[in-house]
């Protein structure tokens, strides 16, 4: 166990918790199922926020803040909404030292404190469509907790848009799943499925639940993000009608979608190693540390003028560090900027001054260059961008060699234990069949596909009845 | 009433609430105390939120996040903490389902949250200081409520910094008053006095509450931010110690600061008038709103394209918005885009194209001016420092005309009644003194200033005991 990370292929649960650990990233708090995100793990969370906030903004929504509390009569007013979130339900009985008439909900999710609101707002066709982005905290209790991936409390964002038509708003949910596509590919380095969830996977309250799955490097799925299309089913329960363009009285299409701190689980489990975390160049807040290698202390002042120098006019282009601590080592300092996934290390020694050169090294490959001095800048710009690209390729690499077409529910059971891994099979798409796959295998149906790629004709893996799509199955996290 | 806005001199409460409808950004929801923040509103709160948290990573800190709940024996252990928040919080008492076994208290304020963290954090002298800021929401359970004023749960900031020495300690907090000063006058373009509180005005569990004051138009005070100096308080309260270069066992020094969606209220009611909201350039969503003018349809197209070529490269450098909507007239759009405070509104007619011309007219005096099509965003830009600064500059000249030195408590007393506004006063120091104004006047004593300007020697204004400096009375918010 080198430097305190467990070794990915001995414990890999261990391996998560230690990774985040050494960079220092979040931590449990005193209070049950609760986190602490610590400034190095914050700072990874708004990077995503910056870069979703915009990804909305050009589609068009806007950001608002709704309350944290909820009337509990609101929460039980769509059935099946309530049904779903029910056990996990926080809830508020003292307020200024008095019993409440009524107890508030701490939001699970703001459906229904959103609808009741959107009641007041809408009227008229004219009214719509509403394409309301929040960011927020959201409490749902956990009896097993797990940084970042599960917590009682978590931030996220939350999407909540009102349409005219069924269309227009399957559309929507749509597009928001696109850029958790597109987002999850160019900035977290994830290829991700994309499908709609079965009946028995939605979201509590949803007609459709989308979503985009990831292979961990543990060859376990991770849902990414999820993009609800609600139907009806909310402004009916709160009532919230419009007229058309013809004077008829029609209730609004809804949609809702989020993505939370999970992400940055995701981020973890799929790129980092046994010495640390790697952070996709694009989401780090450190792009490159700068680290200046003194065999004597009378070269010190020397190296780190011409460190200075190398780095004028980096500043506001791209965001490094340099790390000339008198009181360590150079081992001590690779060390700590590898744990904490930092995606270059620059190193200058005498010898490189010489030599008009510069030490670069890949964090995640570790690979070691020698580059000169000249365009530095560019070089380093050059290279975040093929590390970025690289990572990407890689973990599409892995997920393709470890995802497999499989028509034998035997060969499944044991496949899906060892190796492990993805599996498209055939599924008739009874609820019975569904509850055969999770109860032999610990696996679920991840997805059904969207596009023709998986669309044959086939026997369902259990029953043997006609299916006509590949579904993807898989065990999760 | 104009547009449906109360007049200000008519009534001042009923205009504030008028803006804020008029310019939607905000409205009360469905759960007693916590309010709705409206796209519009929400704009400017991400607005201040970006400035301040440049200011606050420029100086050092970074963000994290703690939780939400923060259970009741940890809030009860800062003996002054527990009694001042006491009142107002809100308690969870099931979770899941079940009761339970200690309630936790919704976050009024993270102090012991904080310092319950940091008690693992920190050993030595090597772990400080320590520089973290939170964006989160808390809340105050409140029984008399106001839009952005006064609300149970609102959004805000709050530092929790952990320092060696007293001497740092008190520093930062100075530090960060100087920031909430400077963001005050360069962003809300609002003057501001900094000083000290009173001991009766003091946060929960401070040694020392420094905070800003500005000058409403009603010639009320509003308190804009405060920083407190916490001294070993909660580093005691919380078992805090750390080892120092020589190996002694010390408290750790603490500060904490803290500013609020209460800035919009601010905001609203330094600047806008019996028009609407009017909002300082610098925090302005919306910078200009440029409209096209047509007598009969056949001009639209040619007046659209103008405009499209006049703002080619704007996009990414100014945020502007063209209203070319066919179905609303220029007068419906002029008193729209004046509602809601955008600071700039071009306007093309077919004259204008003739004549080579823009009408360009400000927001905040109304002003209408011809301007050459050349150079226009630079114009446009020059323009929105001119009411930048103005704004600032007409603020400041009203608060100096409203404030006043006063040593005759008789006087004083009728004078805060009317005409009203600032006084400047001897007081002996002693809270019975303090507690005299208050009663007398519904006036408290908003800071005492920690320059020399106010210091000189004098009588107390109720006792008639010697003073060394005047403070600052007023009625508030």
């Amino acid at each position: 166990m080198a430097k305190g990370i467990t070794k990915r292929s001995e414990d890999y649960s261990k391996w998560y918790l230690d990774v985040i650990a050494a960079a220092d990233l979040a931590e449990h708090s005193a209070v049950r199922g609760c986190m602490v995100i610590k400034p190095n793990g914050y700072a990874l969370w708004e990077n995503i926020q910056r870069q979703l906030d915009n990804m909305f903004k050009e589609t068009g929504h806007e950001n608002a803040y709704f309350p944290l509390f909820i009337p509990e009569s609101f929460i039980k007013k769509e059935a099946q909404h309530i049904k779903g979130f029910s056990p996990e339900l926080a809830v508020v009985t003292y307020g200024g030292g008095k019993q409440l008439e009524e107890p508030l909900v701490i939001r699970p999710t703001s459906e229904t404190i959103i609808w009741s609101t959107y009641a007041k707002w809408i009227q008229s066709y004219r009214d719509l469509p509403i394409l309301i982005n929040q960011w927020a905290n959201v409490v749902r209790w956990e009896m097993r907790t797990r940084l970042f991936l599960r917590t009682a409390e978590f931030l996220w964002q939350e999407g909540h848009t009102a349409h005219a038509t069924e269309q227009e708003a399957i559309e929507e949910t749509l597009l928001i799943l696109d850029v958790y596509r597109r987002f999850a590919e160019e900035y977290l380095a994830a290829p991700v499925f994309t499908g709609v969830k079965t009946a028995a996977e939605r979201f509590a309250g949803a007609i459709d639940t989308y979503c985009i799955e990831a292979m961990m490097q543990d060859k376990k799925a991770l849902q990414g993000g999820t993009s609800h299309y609600l139907g009806e089913n909310f402004a009916r329960a709160f009532d919230v009608t419009f007229q058309d363009e013809n004077g008829e009285n029609k209730y609004v299409f809804a949609t809702s979608w989020g993505v939370s701190t999970r992400l940055i689980g995701a981020l973890i489990m799929m790129h980092s190693d046994d010495n640390g975390l790697v952070i996709p160049p694009r989401l780090a807040p450190t792009k490159v540390v700068f680290i200046p290698i003194w065999r004597d202390d009378s070269q010190s002042d020397m190296l780190k003028a011409k460190i200075t120098a190398l780095t004028e006019g980096w500043k506001g282009r791209i965001s490094f560090k340099v790390d000339d601590r008198d009181q360590y080592r150079p081992g001590y300092k690779f060390n700590e900027w590898e744990k904490k996934g930092v995606p270059i290390r620059l190193e200058l020694g005498p010898k490189d001054i010489e030599n008009n050169q510069v030490v670069m090294v890949r964090r995640d490959t570790g690979e070691k260059m020698f580059v000169s001095q000249e365009g530095l800048l560019e070089r380093v710009e050059n290279l975040l961008a093929t590390i970025q690209q690289d990572m990407f390729n890689r973990a599409l690499v892995f997920r393709d060699a470890n995802t497999y077409d499989e028509d034998n529910f035997e060969a499944f059971r044991n496949r899906i234990e060892d190796p492990g891994g993805f599996f498209w099979v055939h599924w008739c798409g009874s609820p019975a069949c569904e509850t055969r796959f999770q109860d032999s295998s610990k696996a679920t149906i991840r997805l059904i596909p969207m596009g023709e790629s998986k669309k044959e004709d086939g026997s369902c893996i259990v029953c043997g009845q006609p299916s006509h799509t590949r579904v993807l199955v898989a065990k999760s996290y």
